[in-house]
């Protein structure tokens, strides 16, 4: 319309950009990895299903380790019948629930054997430390859900069916535990930083804000406004990080390198 | 041990003083009515569970009306087996999610005859605005849950099966909208008068002060510390509230029969 254009890439936060993304896999496994609280479908003697909400701790490539009670109808169906599903969604995350990623993992239950119990046992008590008063009673069992199948949801009518192969092999993110107070720190303190990365390394040039959306292990997202548009934007980082600590780092070295590019 | 006690009722907070409180059938029409979001188990074809996200509304004495896409997974299962169960609990409340309150609800879905058609279609896109988008699409369908069995848990190892009869026969309680900003407000700017409250009308005559962590239609919960101890406190309204606004006269009215006790 008015002849002027923001610049973005024309899908910057669609994934068609070619820049790096975590796959529906790492996206399932960072999901089970950093939350403790999901939902079971488990099914009753009569077939019908039945859902409640437990706890877990992730252990063994990403099969949640549950404890149970068999005074809970969960409990006494997965005695039953081993078969299993647990959702996942961050309560935490903001927007339309229909919105935010979430999982269906489904598989069967296991007790695990003698020599990983203990491993088995940690995992959950590491993840839910009140599970420690109760983890002897003889009512309760500790069960692996073995994941066979792995459903992802990235938002309304974007899904992918991950194998349970992929799903094994994938990495959580290990950049996850702090991304958020992340994003926080770089939208508080960094604006100009992060303008100088929309416009240089973003494609955004005629970008005169950004704010940062997200940070993973591959890169940041940023949500670009000027010229009276807003737009999208992704900047991969020079290497994929491998551990939490090289966010900050990573994160410097593009406001270097898009200052450097600014003032030549 | 000192020889001083702050004089609760030994129960004052498990319910078992004699004071009113909500129901288990009246805590799940509450929980219901306040919530758009919860987990549903359904089962595919091979009789395996499946769970997962969905929204909705409720309408038909606590039934909740579903409006879900044959391209998710648990549609396509509810067309083939209508039994499923919906799993809530308030993502919102604090402390560990074992301890707060949450109900299971089982049943089968339904398609509304033509002549409640629109009362629950009204009823899901009231609760979920966003839905009015994809309504009218061909792959979404309206369910109700007829709900046939009902699981409160009121916290770690506190729970109770209600009838479907007395599910449907309960109201949800009518101050739950105003209840948390009620506490708040009587928290921030009253705590002198939930201190008389506590030592008159509560039996915590030896209390220095009293934290307001509960409303009810039927009353206040209090939390009260003093003499070195701590102990909860349940007072009841005078008679049980009718309308979100009547919460704040009903409190006013404990202020001010607690400052006439008193000053008496």
């Amino acid at each position: 319309m008015s002849g002027h254009d923001i610049g973005a890439s024309s899908n910057g936060g669609a994934g068609d950009d070619g820049a790096r993304r975590r796959s529906p896999a790492e996206e399932a496994r960072t999901l089970v990895s950093s939350m403790t609280v999901g939902y079971l479908a488990t099914v009753g003697e009569d077939g019908a299903p039945w859902c409640s909400l437990v706890v877990f701790g992730p252990t063994f490539a990403g099969n949640p380790v549950l404890l149970v009670s068999t005074m809970a109808e969960h409990g006494r169906n997965l005695v039953h019948d081993p078969r299993a599903s647990l959702a996942l969604n961050d309560p935490a995350a903001s927007g339309d629930p229909l919105d935010r990623p979430r999982i269906t993992l489904a598989g069967r239950v296991v007790q695990p054997a003698e020599e990983t119990r203990q491993e088995a046992l940690d995992a959950h008590v590491a993840a839910i430390p009140g599970a420690m008063l109760y983890a002897g009673w003889d009512d309760f069992t500790l069960w692996v859900l073995e994941v066979q199948r792995v459903r992802w949801v990235g938002g309304f009518a974007v899904m992918e069916t991950v194998s349970a192969e992929d799903y094994r092999a994938a990495e959580p993110d290990p950049t996850q535990p702090v991304a958020a107070k992340s994003v926080a720190h770089l939208n508080k303190d960094h604006r100009d930083a992060l303008l100088a990365i929309a416009r240089e390394l973003g494609g955004t040039r005629g970008a005169v804000a950004a704010v940062c959306t997200g940070i993973d292990r591959y890169g940041i997202d940023l949500s670009c406004t000027g010229a009276g548009q807003s737009a999208a934007a992704r900047v991969s980082f020079d290497e994929p990080l491998q551990k939490a600590a090289d966010v900050r780092p990573a994160t410097v070295a593009l406001a270097k390198r898009a200052r450097e590019l600014q003032g030549g």
